[in-house]
């Protein structure tokens, strides 16, 4: 099973492609972050974030993609921007005819920390150890990727135990 | 000159395509509203949204898509599905080749009412009027499309008033 775990944004996408085999074993495969310049207009902006994340499932071909559930309270000024982007990257997985897993925040925390209140760095020292990184990839949005696709691979177990 | 101009919205997207001649006559070609169901998932709601719209762009090719600007403070339930909409909207026009401009809201009332803080009414019996339409389209994102639309064609004589 591989998947592809996304933490969306216009500016910055982190993406990180995971594999577990059958004994349940996570393993990196790759990751990175889009970037696009805020002065980029946005058509250009929103067009290289497809075409990008359609050569990385065409290289990589995962199974799922994962992403983080998105709210209202989440609201911020690039609450729009962020929102646009999300539109595009379901878009992409979809007419890739890739499913796509929705996973609350607080779970996405639980399953790499245990804890649903856990903090950014708790978080991004626990997808170092899971994914045995040898530093916590920057920028921070790369370890929020890898944390939404470990949740994708680990939900299975997370759920017996909730 | 031909437009499309677009309403943006995940439930309901309404679109019109007008076309301009050398006089600068205006004459609405066809105008429709997508709708996708609630119970459906959002990728499908999404992929159909990109779908239509590409099959509208090759069917009338059109110069020039005309939107309005979104802002925070149109801040409501539905405003992350309406943006995740937009990035959508605004990717399908960029991988056709179509340029985008996007409209102040205050500057669409001006342009089909004379008046920037025009009520929906209002905007609906000055689009009627403008078009020639015998009445005015249901559901109300039609005539928010054709108004945007219109903005778009009276722009440049507009900018020399303003």
């Amino acid at each position: 099973m591989i998947v592809l775990g996304i933490d969306p944004g216009l500016a910055r996408c982190g993406w990180a492609v995971i594999e577990q085999n059958a004994r349940k074993d996570n393993k990196i495969i790759d990751f990175g972050c889009i970037e696009t310049k805020a002065t980029t207009e946005l058509p250009q902006r929103l067009t290289a974030l497809y075409s990008t994340l359609e050569e990385i499932i065409n290289k990589y071909k995962p199974h799922v993609v994962s992403l983080e559930k998105q709210y209202l309270f989440m609201n911020n000024k690039s609450v729009l921007a962020t929102s646009q982007a999300r539109g595009v990257i379901v878009l992409v997985a979809a007419r890739n005819n890739l499913p796509i897993r929705e996973y609350n925040p607080k779970l996405v925390k639980m399953s790499v920390t245990g804890y649903g209140a856990a903090d950014k760095q708790q978080i991004q020292r626990m997808v170092k150890i899971l994914l045995k990184l040898k530093e916590i990839p920057t920028p921070d949005d790369i370890a929020d990727a890898m944390a939404v696709g470990l949740c994708h691979l680990n939900s299975a177990s997370l759920n017996l135990k909730l």
